[in-house]
C-alpha cells in the first residue's frame, strides 16, 4: 500500500450516508420471499429499487421498480443492499462502480470468513473492483440499520431514531441490540454492521460517528481488527469526543479462537486491545447487556462523576444489599450534609424507617407524596452524585393495595424524574416480580422521560464507576 | 443461662409447624381492614379464628369464628398471627401459653429494633413469658409463608407449594423473593420472616428446615446474629446435607451500620462470617436476585460438577461473549471428544456455522430438528459438564419468520429440556428482546419442566462455579 492509499483510507469522507435518498436490493429471489426487499420496502423513505435479471414480477411490490441490472436504473441509486451468491459478486461490484452507488452492503458471505485462500483472494479482488468509488459494508455483515430513512435489514425494527451509534461486525449482536433497546426504551442514530471490514472497518465507522451530526454516544462490538490497523483504531478513538464504550469479543483464549471461524480477525492481539482501553478514555464493558444499559443510562444522564451515593429503599434488607453492593463497586455511600440530615429528619414520622443514607421509607411509601419529598431532599445534598433505589414492581399493581392510593403511580413516576431536576442519575431498581405487565408499562413511561430502569442491581451498580472514570480521564484530558 | 437451658435452645422441636390445622389472627382491626385476616382467611386450610376484644363482626368473615380473646376458642389454635400494639404483646403471649399455642408470628415491631432500653427490656421480657411454651417468630417479622397450608401474610402469593425453604429476618426481602419466585416459576416449601429473631433466629430455622422432609434446598438472607450465636450458626451450617445458599446483608462497612437499624443485629462482626463462609460447605452469593437464580438452578438440575461447559449460540458474536464470560468465571470451554466432534461435523451444513466448542448454529436454527441433534450430541460427550445457549426470545414469535416453520417452538422447548435426558444442566439465556410476551410465555412453559431460562449471561454464569464448589466442597467431606 503506498503512503497515499494508505492516508486514503485512514480520511474515507462518509458524511454522504445522511443524505441516502434513493436504494436497491441486488439479488433478491424468490427462495427467501424477496425478505431483504420486503423488509426494505415496508419502511424505506424514497425510491427503492430489485435488481435481478431473471425476475420480472414481486407481489406487493410495484414492478416498474424491478430491474435486470443496477445500470439500468434511472435515477441515481444511493445505497444498495446486496445478497448475490458468492460467485456473482465481483460483476455486481462493477456494476455498482459504474452506477456510482455511494455505499453497498455485502451480505454474501464465504470470503475471508471461510478462512480459505481462494476467500481470501476475493475479497481482496473486492476491494480492488470497488475502487475506492463504491464504499462497501461487509462481505458477512448485514449492512446498515437507519431508522431515520427506513433502512433496515429485519422487520419489526423500531422506526423511532435516537443519537446512538452501534458499530459491530456480527450482525447477530445487532439483531439482538436493535430489539433489546427497543424494548428498554432507547433508540439508535445508525447501526453498521461490517462483517469482515475489508472496506469499512471499526476505525472508518468509529470516525463517521465523531464526525455525525445524528450521533451522541458510540457503541462498539468488536471481535478484532485486521493487521496493521490496531495504530489507527487507537488514534480513531482518542481523536473521539463524543462518549464511547466498547465490547471485546474473544478477550480470553478461547474466545479469540472462536473469533476467528467467525470473523477471520485477528483477536488474539491482546496486547493492542490492553494498551486500547490502558490509553485511550473508553468505557469498556464485559457483554452485549452491559453495553446497552450503560448506553441507556448515558443517554439518560449524560456523563458524570459518580463517587457519592445515596440509596433509597423500600425494604430495608434490600437497601443494606445495595449498599453492600454499591461499596463492593467502589462507591461511597456517605452520611448527609448536616442540613440536608436536618430536613430529612423532619420528613420521617412512621416507625421502622431511618432518615440517614441508606433511606429507609418503609410503609412510608403509601404516605402521599412523602417519598417525593424526601427524594427530592435527598438529590438536593450537594455532596450525592446519584441515588440508588428500589421499587418492586408490585407497587404499580393497584390491586396490590388494600385501600388504593389516590394519584400513587402518578407520584411514583413524578418521583423517578427527580434525577433530571438536579441533573443526578436517579437509577430505580424495579424488580421483574409477578406483574410484568405492569413493569413494562411502567418502564415505557419512564423511558419516554428519560428514565432508565433496571430489574437487578447487578445489571446496572458495575456501570457506574466505568462511567464515573471516563468521566475523570475525559476531565483530565482536557 | 444454665447449660441446661442452652441446650434446649439449640434443640428446639419445631416439627410440629407441620402439622398445622388451626390458626388465629389476633390484634386483626378495622384500621386496616383486617389484612392480615383477610390474607389469610382466603388461603389457610382449617379453622381460622380473628381475636380482637372489641370487635363482632368482620364483613365477608363468619362471626362465630371472632372471639375476644384466644382462651375463648374452643378448638385447638397450631399457629396466632399477632399484630397487638406493642403495649398489649404480653398478656396477648401470656394468652397464647395458656392456650398452648405452638407458634406465634408477631408482627409488631419497636422492641430491640427501636435500640431503646425499654424496647430491648420488653424483648427479654416477651422470651420469658412464652416460656419455651409458645415458640415465636419476630418481633418485627412477617413469620411464615407456608403454601400447602394456606399460611400467607399478603395476597396474591403462590399457591403452589415448591421444595425450597427460605429464612430471613426482612419482611420486605421476602415479599420480593416470594413474588420473584413466582414470576421465574419455583416454588417454596416454605418461607420464614423472622424479624428481631429473639426466639427462634435463622440457627433454629436452618435446623428445621434441614429435618423438613417437605425441603430440599435452604435459603438465607442474614444480616446478623445476637451475641453469642456466632458458633450455633456454624454448628448449624456444618450439619446442613442439604444444599444451603446465603446471602449476607451488611458485609461493607456502612452496609452493617444500616443492619444495625434495620433489625438491631451485629452484622459487624466479619470474622464470624468469613469463618462461616471459608469453614462450611455453604454457596454465597451477593444479591437476593443470585440467591433466587442458584435456587432455581439447583432445584431443576441439582448440585453438579460444573467444569467443562458446550457454549451453542445463533449469533456467533454472541457465543463469543459468552465463552469470555465463562472463561472469565473460571469455566473451560474445551474441545468435544474426537467421536463427539465427528458426529458433530456431520450435523452442520450450512455456511457460516461452526461445528467446535462454541457451536455456532447461525441460520440452522430453522432446519427442522437439526439444532435438536446437535445439542442433543454435544450434552452426550462425557467430557462435557454443562451446556449453555443463548436464543433470543423473538424466535417464539412466529410472526418473526417470513415463511412459518412447522413445530419450530414444540422442537425448541424439546432440545431445552435435553439436559434431563443426560442429567447436564442445560442453561438457555433468552434475552430480554422487544417480545416480552413470548418470553414470558415459554418461560412459564419451561420452568413447569424444569428448566430455568435466564436473560443476561451475567446472571447465571457467576453462580455456575459456586454450585461446582459446594459440589466439590461436599464430595470431599464425604
Amino acid at each position: 500500500m503506498t503512503a497515499q492509499e494508505k492516508d486514503y483510507r485512514n480520511k474515507k469522507d462518509l458524511s454522504f450516508i445522511n443524505d441516502i435518498k434513493s436504494m436497491a436490493v441486488i439479488g433478491t429471489s424468490k427462495k427467501r420471499n424477496f425478505f431483504f426487499l420486503r423488509n426494505h420496502f415496508a419502511t424505506f423513505k424514497g425510491p427503492i429499487y430489485a435488481v435481478n435479471p431473471s425476475i420480472s414480477e414481486i407481489s406487493d411490490f410495484p414492478s416498474e421498480n424491478i430491474y435486470p441490472s443496477v445500470k439500468d436504473i434511472p435515477g441515481e441509486v444511493d445505497f444498495a443492499f446486496i445478497t448475490v451468491p458468492k460467485n456473482k459478486i465481483l460483476g455486481i461490484i462493477d456494476d455498482c462502480v459504474v452506477k456510482k452507488v455511494k455505499l453497498v452492503s455485502i451480505f454474501t458471505a464465504e470470503f475471508s470468513d471461510a478462512g480459505t485462500k481462494e476467500g481470501i483472494e476475493l475479497e481482496l479482488e473486492l476491494l480492488k473492483r470497488a475502487n475506492n468509488v463504491v464504499r462497501f459494508l461487509g462481505p458477512n455483515g448485514m449492512g446498515l440499520f437507519y431508522p431515520k430513512k427506513g433502512i433496515q435489514w429485519r422487520g419489526k425494527f423500531p422506526t423511532e431514531a435516537g443519537n446512538i451509534g452501534f458499530v459491530a461486525q456480527s450482525g447477530g449482536i445487532c439483531n439482538i441490540a436493535i430489539y433489546t433497546a427497543k424494548e428498554l426504551g432507547f433508540h439508535f442514530s445508525k447501526v453498521f454492521s461490517f462483517g469482515n471490514g475489508t472496506d469499512l472497518d471499526v476505525v472508518d465507522l468509529i470516525s463517521f460517528f465523531e464526525n455525525d451530526p445524528e450521533t451522541n454516544i458510540i457503541l462498539c462490538y468488536v471481535e478484532g481488527v485486521k493487521e496493521g490497523r490496531g495504530h489507527d483504531l487507537m488514534s480513531a478513538i482518542a481523536r473521539t469526543t463524543k462518549p464511547i464504550a466498547l465490547l471485546k469479543g474473544g478477550k480470553s483464549e478461547i474466545g479469540s479462537n472462536a473469533v476467528q471461524t467467525h470473523t477471520a480477525s485477528i483477536a488474539g492481539n491482546t496486547k493492542i486491545w490492553k494498551s486500547v482501553f490502558k490509553q485511550n478514555p473508553i468505557m469498556e464493558v464485559n457483554s452485549l447487556e452491559q453495553l446497552l444499559h450503560i448506553a441507556h443510562l448515558i443517554d439518560c444522564y449524560g456523563i458524570k462523576k459518580i463517587e457519592n451515593v445515596a440509596v433509597f429503599s423500600i425494604s430495608g434488607g434490600y437497601g443494606v444489599v445495595l449498599v453492600d453492593l454499591l461499596q463492593e463497586a467502589g462507591l461511597n455511600i456517605p452520611n448527609f450534609s448536616p442540613e440536608i440530615q436536618k430536613k430529612l429528619d423532619e420528613q420521617f414520622f412512621i416507625r421502622g424507617t431511618s432518615s440517614r443514607n441508606p433511606l429507609d421509607a418503609a410503609a412510608q411509601l403509601f404516605q402521599g407524596d412523602s417519598i417525593r419529598r424526601i427524594i427530592d431532599i435527598a438529590l438536593s445534598d450537594k455532596k450525592i452524585d446519584c441515588l440508588v433505589m428500589d421499587l418492586p414492581s408490585y407497587y404499580f399493581d393497584p390491586r396490590y393495595f388494600f385501600t388504593p392510593i389516590e394519584n400513587f403511580e402518578e407520584i411514583i413516576i413524578d418521583t423517578l424524574c427527580l434525577g433530571h431536576k438536579y441533573n443526578k442519575p436517579l437509577i430505580p431498581i424495579i424488580q421483574r416480580t409477578h406483574t410484568p405487565e405492569e413493569r413494562r408499562r411502567v418502564s415505557k413511561i419512564l423511558a419516554a422521560k428519560k428514565v432508565p430502569i433496571f430489574g437487578d442491581p447487578l445489571e446496572v451498580i458495575p456501570l457506574l464507576p466505568i462511567i464515573s472514570e471516563y468521566y475523570t480521564k475525559k476531565t483530565q484530558n482536557t
